[in-house]
């Protein structure tokens, strides 16, 4: 790129690349909020940390919905309820009581909710998706990813609420019908962020192993040469202090 | 949760903070790769950060093909080069020859391919997945950001080729046909983080304004009260040295 200047060509100094691995391991999904305000410039770098992410073919296919409206809320997690309810038909005892007594979401103490959409038509010929399409919810979920990272270093807890229905929460919301609500997200400051993930500390399921979802050079059968130190250094390579698993 | 000791509840200090924006902002479609290997410490640290991104129902859906081995990257290579020339036919000129001489990809250069793939036959009851089963696919594309990141923050720039078609893929790494091949990504050390994205400085297509993208308190409509100084802050919040647009 003739055009373009270099940025940085080197890796980050240590304790940059420490804090990026830091929001990276202590990001947490939140459930347990406080109701305190977020002020306007911290949702905003949030919100514009999203907006950066990347997408293929540079579509940008997101919108956000940003909502503090209690009534709005309300109607959100009347919803949640419902398939909350719906959900715990298909567990077996002992696991539905357990089901049923998880704090799933805060969408009402939480004072800020994020719906995070995804629109097809964003552009017309959109480079890159020709092969798969479900890049654009591709894209949308990468920059999920961004604004929840960039709320963690904010000290701002996010909680992914995926029991909603996509139908009904588009009419509550109003979105168009050709739009996806990809996600819907509960963001404030939280009462702690938890040393594990809810999930594993509430003993409903743990991390796994990393070893067995390594396959090289192919799904199966004998990688190529270049790979003998590559499994022992994984096993180093992630901190042990907040994720004990 | 009373069996989790809090980690931090504060932000993180300024510094770390701003670590974390840089990787978000610095954080390229890199196509121009320089051969140099990987460390195995490096990659074992950027597969891990993929490792511990977010998944609903703590479902980590994912699995990693990694590859050096040259003759099956270039029989990724092969397939894109087809899915390239196909793409070519939806183009009208002027706009097909500029298609045709952007660099799309640098599979071979770069010396790892990381295929990230998702398995939906993961978890048997998966807590969260029953409102929106592609919740498994947007785990795994969170789980990429995180690796994104790491990446730039380890001075390793990313390439996602999204022009590869998943059905011919599965057979070029045998992946098994209930796994989706969601991402095939090339890393390795740039030549150049480019200052710009790639696709905005060949003038393709422009980042748009983020105003339009926002909605509050619903799609359409009158926002609730508490917005007066949000859209302001948001004009403010991203840097504008690495992004000019």
């Amino acid at each position: 790129m003739e055009e373009s200047k270099s940025v940085e060509i080197e890796n980050f100094p240590d304790s940059e690349r420490r804090a990026v691995y830091r929001a990276i391991y202590e990001r947490r999904d939140i459930r347990h909020f406080r109701t305190n305000p977020i002020p306007d410039d911290v949702l905003a770098r949030i919100i514009q940390a999203a907006h950066h992410g990347p997408s293929v073919g540079f579509m940008q296919p997101w919108d956000f919905i940003l909502i503090k409206d209690s009534q709005v809320r309300e109607k959100a997690k009347a919803l949640f309820e419902r398939e909350r309810q719906a959900a715990s038909c298909f567990y077996d005892e002992p696991r539905r009581s357990q089901y049923l007594s998880l704090k799933l979401e805060g969408i009402m103490e939480a004072p800020v909710s994020v719906c995070v959409t995804c629109d097809y038509t964003r552009a017309d010929e959109v480079l890159g998706r020709n092969a798969i399409p479900e890049t654009d919810v591709y894209s949308t979920c990468c920059a999920i990813q961004n604004l929840w990272l960039a709320a963690r270093c904010e000290g701002i807890g996010v909680g992914w609420v995926s029991i909603l229905r996509p139908r009904q929460l588009r009419n509550i919301l109003g979105i168009p019908a050709h739009v996806v609500p990809v996600a819907y997200l509960c963001l404030g400051y939280p009462t702690q962020f938890y040393e594990q993930p809810m999930l594993a500390s509430a003993g409903w399921r743990e991390r796994q192993p990393v070893d067995p979802l390594i396959h090289l050079d192919g799904w199966s059968g004998e990688p190529g040469s270049g790979w003998d130190n590559f499994l022992d250094e994984l096993g180093n390579a992630a901190p042990t202090k907040t994720d004990p698993i």
